[in-house]
């Protein structure tokens, strides 16, 4: 079975250029957000690559897109192994972010079609809507409602920042259907995706299987002192938040650094929102609000790090003598991917010649929400630097056809051997 | 020659009920701003209390009000000496900031009168117009046309936002005069202003003497990293902008501190705008944006600041992996009171029973501005807690009546004896 990475190739590169961003230059910056003129080129494309290879499509009222084959040797109604991603961008985000998922899958069909071998259930290949939250601000969004997270109803009447709804921007594009989807009879759902971190990099291995993505916890932190004029506050006598938070940052960084050194699967915390107040040139910082976004695939480790968050900043209260509080607001679990799966993943990896390896991931994905209906297997894809969301996100065409290469031999274990 | 504290008192509560902030409840939140319903009342009753004192008005082109008493032993001609401070005020500020030394003018002259002194040249009182910049922006407003910093056109034709221009604010409010203050004239000119710092409450001591006002340099500092996804960029991966900009503000406050140490007249540091970009919670952060104030009346110790801050700045880059810049934006120079002045206003202390010391202004004052037209002094009264441009700002009447008395007899040795 051979996948040809010039067909993945121009599949990703044609699918790229719908919403081009005109000054990202000879980098791939692109802007597809639902509704959107390029995101209905994205799909009508995506649909006539479908059609090309005679698979059934079907369209669900949030506009998530599903392409089936049913191949001679199946039994149609089989459960099917179902593949995909997503094909919407964060604005001015790169080409591989989601389409790699899409078209690995697209050309892991076609592979298995010319090939010899002989599935005994349909295949699937699914777009989901907007992945991103980039209009309507929710990411995960198509595939929420699949995954039963969220209410169709709910998701439909969900409003961007002019006060149009979902349906309004999918009815806009032709792109709101009748169709349904349900994961709870996919036999398996393997989903493909750039990795947008350095794992991979460091390693030197191109294609890495997901052990589980990342439980997520955020937090809000004040620091209360006392603004004073800059001119008449003596050093001995301030209490600058500023000072207290920028003691706070420093240690943060320095617990995650600490439990890097010990667990090296350790995802990461980090305080990325960070206001001050007043915020003017010649008054004493009084108040500083920040967030902090703490991520593991272990409970447990989470807790640690909560807790020496909050050793750190009843230190703090009593050296600098400022007022801190600490709350979390969103807390969403890890979600580990089946044992099984990953085992499928690795075992399609040793039949090429390429090297694989396990990580975690610390991002979300749709494959979190599908994990509760049916088995789930995730792929990572080495991303050049790291670097996603951003007309710089690069995968070389090497590595996207391995990485094609090991989806489609998962697909056809799951598929032909049943 | 008695200090009538009730008429002090009376004259200031009086004055600081204009424009009363209701929220402000039992304390005396008052917001006073250029051509408001509130400065006109301010001014109505300035000019009726100078009136009832017999003195001559006059009003210049951008609304400072002078009063001028011409005692009967007095030459009219003789130059003059003059005492006061503004009437206008921050949003939500106290009745102290600038009344105090206006109304402290007034309750001299009414014990001179009253006293067997015999004034050999005019004595006159001012209030400044927009010291505060609180409607058009820009502070020490109407002395700087007097102190020849700005020209009156084109302080006249300053607009607030809302388009309205300082003439017509004026116009609207009847202030605006055709007469002319010129300073060069004046004997001596001496302001009583709340100290706004703590140095006297420390010291016990209700008075002081101003030896210069602060110069300040304003700095911009940017640290440049690299804005990655919280998730999937491990923690020895990270070049964290605001982690860095941490370690800078510690070090900063640090400086300050190691300083303050070693010349207990050093007046401080401050980083009062910070700024995080994205400031996105799950986004590590790429940038941040900071303003230092450096204040000290001696120019080579602001210079040593800004060494150790560079220096500070180049250590980060190395430790930390980040790109830093550093520059001056804005630089007044310190303005030291005249010698002359500080001893007259020494003696009129030591004539008292109470003590009297030297400090520093950490802050700006119109003294400043008229500086380079004549001799210059400035007394402190004693601030509660240090609060100003607060309804909490507090001088207890008591410690109002002492420095107007020291203030009192420093105008009586400037005048009787010439």
């Amino acid at each position: 079975m051979e996948i040809s990475k010039e067909r993945l190739r121009n599949d990703l590169l044609k699918n790229g250029a719908f919403g081009k961003v005109s000054s990202s230059g000879e980098s791939h910056g692109r802007t597809v957000l639902t509704g959107s003129e390029a995101d209905k080129k994205v799909r009508e494309n995506f649909i006539s690559i479908l059609q090309s290879l005679d698979m059934e499509i079907k369209i669900d009222p949030v506009g998530n897109i599903v392409g089936i084959w049913v191949p001679e040797t199946a039994n149609r109604n089989a459960d099917p192994v179902v593949v995909g991603s997503h094909l919407d961008s964060v604005p001015n985000g790169g080409i591989f972010d989601g389409p790699l998922g899409v078209f690995a899958g697209v050309e892991a069909i076609r592979a298995i079609k010319q090939s010899s071998h002989s599935p005994a259930c349909p295949i699937q290949v699914v777009s989901f809507t907007e992945e991103e939250g980039g209009r309507f601000g929710i990411g995960l969004l198509g595939s929420s409602v699949v995954g039963g997270q969220r209410e169709e109803s709910e998701v439909l009447t969900l409003e961007d920042q002019n006060s149009v709804t979902v349906k309004e921007a999918l009815d806009s594009i032709g792109f709101s259907g009748k169709d349904c989807l349900s994961p709870s009879s996919w036999r398996s759902w393997l989903e493909l995706h750039i990795e947008q971190g350095t794992v991979l990099e460091r390693a030197n291995v191109s294609t890495g299987v997901v052990t589980a993505i990342t439980g997520i916890t955020n937090c809000k932190v004040e620091i209360i002192g006392e603004a004073n004029h800059a001119g008449s506050t003596l050093m001995h006598e301030r209490t600058d938040a500023l000072v207290a938070a920028s003691e706070f940052v420093k240690r943060v960084e320095q617990i995650g650094i600490e439990i890097s050194y010990h667990d090296s699967e350790f995802i990461a915390v980090t305080v990325g929102e960070f206001e001050v107040e007043p915020n003017a040139r010649n008054v004493i910082p009084g108040k500083v609000s920040l967030s902090i976004d703490i991520r593991d695939t272990n409970e447990s480790v989470i807790e640690y790090v909560i807790r020496q968050i909050k050793n750190t900043l009843s230190r703090i209260e009593g050296e600098y003598k400022i007022n801190a509080s600490f709350e979390t607001y969103r807390s969403i679990d890890s979600v580990p991917m089946n044992e099984r799966a990953q085992n499928v993943l690795i075992d399609a990896g040793e039949k090429t010649e390429n090297e694989v390896m396990k990580l975690p991931s610390g991002g979300g994905h749709d494959s979190m929400n599908i994990k509760n209906k049916t088995e789930v297997g995730m792929l990572f894809a080495r991303s050049k630097d790291g670097i996603s969301h951003s007309p710089d996100e690069w995968t070389n065409w090497d590595d996207c056809k391995k990485a094609t290469q090991i989806l489609a031999n998962a697909v056809v274990d799951l598929s032909c051997d049943i």
